[in-house]
């Protein structure tokens, strides 16, 4: 009988390698253009993860931390969880008159937008924290939820949600089909950036990292004060990457100066590791804009980046597409 | 050539058959006794995996939390971590005169342990903070590795961490098995769990959440402060996982009224979910203790458990075995 069985055998080994040899390798990441950039990432996933290489890098390490606004998603003309907090403020306000303490709050429930904006951060800071401690986490959730699923973008018409970066959203799942455990780490709420983090980014809630605000626990519940506990912006990046992953990640990519210090630490991971940045330089398609901006200000992490050869992503050049919804 | 082919395939359809037949489903939980309590843990995990049954828990949603002190390993004479943060402080004092400013650390120096030990948590709180702020979070990692592969407890002459609970463990695999999330939430410190949590319950470093000192970013280097930032008991627990899972979890296990706040909250969980104590009953094996404890105090979660339904586990009738290193 043995005679038989090694045919039976050789039969399936046969289909085996066809089975193998029609497998087609496609572009993981086919909204990048063919630059050298592109190049530099899936050389980078490919060496750390490929078993005997050098550079590779065991599935327990493969930490990969994203900023979010203008990384991740636009950040344009305002940080779109401002935009939120605003509106949210505006409607919690007008019914308590608790929240109309500040005369920026005052001026924004009666609509005088010029004088609310006048303040400058002095009063979006507020909006932020009384969106998020005002209502219980619960309504926080069902708030914000129904926000992201219906508010648009002033200038593309476009669901705020739908305006994540295509490109990044295929970085994102590359990684992940990579074993790489992707992380948002943003000055964005933790809260905030959970509603859609899972759709949007295939991120659990458990992977979001941002800025909190001082929970307290007392008779079966959590409310949340409006205090800061964890500002997650430049060194509370590496910080808070200390203290809740506790491991340095291999790979970063951030667009700001906010995002510097993350990246720095990143760069000195005794792993192999790769640092990036998302340089808006397409005013065309979104918009350009780096050290004079208010919004996502880039100056010294280009300049760091540029003399530490950190890949810097040139949205214009590197971006076939930048949003799904383009035609 | 068909009849050959199928006579082979015949063959290796028989040894897989003969394969499946031969899987046996083992007890997941053997160190633990025949009774009420261990039927009531694998009912529930049984139903909330099973599709389709009323009480199936999708996978995202099951997050389990574990005190770790007096929970998955012994806490008595002293917490193991203040053991040591003792013995720590007392090497890296001897050689620091900056670190000798307290009167009970001078006397910890000295080795006058009864003067060290009359200041009650005052000694050992300051101990605590030295130990971690004082080397570079490299060199913390290696003084309590060394440390932790080499200490013996005072009295079963066994090492620190050979005394986790073999039913624990047992549990904690049973969970990981059926893709719960296995959290530690613990008082102990999130750098010194880290550095046995994967070894010892399987659970990688960004699954531990434990009390956290205030990390400094500067300079491409993390240190850490001798300034509590998250204190990560009572109140403090269910406000950690709020902020750092930012899911409430559908079991939660604890030993000590610094766990009741996390119980309360995960049984207000709509899901489906389990709240169980570990009621240390026998003297014998391990140490008996409760309400009169100063480590390990167990009095208001027992009322409230035993009120509530939830499952007091009784080490003495339901572990089998309490340590591995038992004959």
């Amino acid at each position: 009988m043995k005679k038989y069985i090694f045919i039976g055998f050789a039969f399936f080994s046969l289909v085996s390698c066809k089975q193998e040899k029609a497998i087609v390798i496609s572009d993981p990441l086919p909204s990048w253009n063919e630059t050298s950039n592109k190049d530099a990432i899936i050389d980078f996933v490919t060496l750390t993860t490929t078993e005997g290489n050098e550079n590779f890098i065991p599935v327990a390490d493969r930490i990969a931390v994203f900023d979010n606004d203008g990384t991740l998603w636009c950040e344009q003309p305002l940080y779109f969880e401002m935009v939120y907090s605003i509106a949210a403020t505006k409607a919690l306000a007008a019914h308590n008159d608790k929240l109309m303490k500040y005369p920026e709050i005052q001026a924004l429930v009666k609509g005088d937008m010029e004088a609310f904006m006048k303040s400058g951060a002095k009063g979006i800071l507020e909006a932020f924290a009384i969106s998020h401690s005002a209502v219980s986490p619960e309504e926080f959730n069902t708030m914000a939820k129904a926000w992201v699923d219906t508010a648009v973008h002033p200038k593309t018409k476009e669901k705020f949600v739908s305006m994540t970066y295509k490109p990044m959203v295929e970085l994102l799942k590359y990684l992940q089909d990579n074993q790489f455990k992707t992380y948002i780490v943003s000055g964005g709420s933790t809260q905030f950036i959970r509603i859609f983090s899972q759709d949007a980014y295939n991120i659990p809630p458990e992977q979001v990292i941002g800025t909190m605000f001082k929970a307290e626990y007392k008779d079966y519940k959590i409310t949340v004060k409006p205090e800061v506990f964890l500002m997650d912006d430049h060194a509370g990046k590496p910080e808070a990457i200390f203290n809740i992953i506790g491991k340095k990640p291999v790979l970063a990519f951030g667009n700001s100066d906010g995002d510097l210090e993350m990246l720095q630490w990143t760069s000195t991971n005794l792993l192999p590791h790769l640092a990036l940045i998302l340089h808006h330089t397409d005013a065309e398609r979104e918009v350009a804009y780096d050290s004079l901006s208010k919004i996502g200000t880039l100056k010294n992490a280009l300049i760091e980046g540029a003399q530490k050869g950190w890949i810097i992503v040139d949205m214009k050049n590197d971006f076939k597409k930048v949003y799904s919804f383009e035609k």
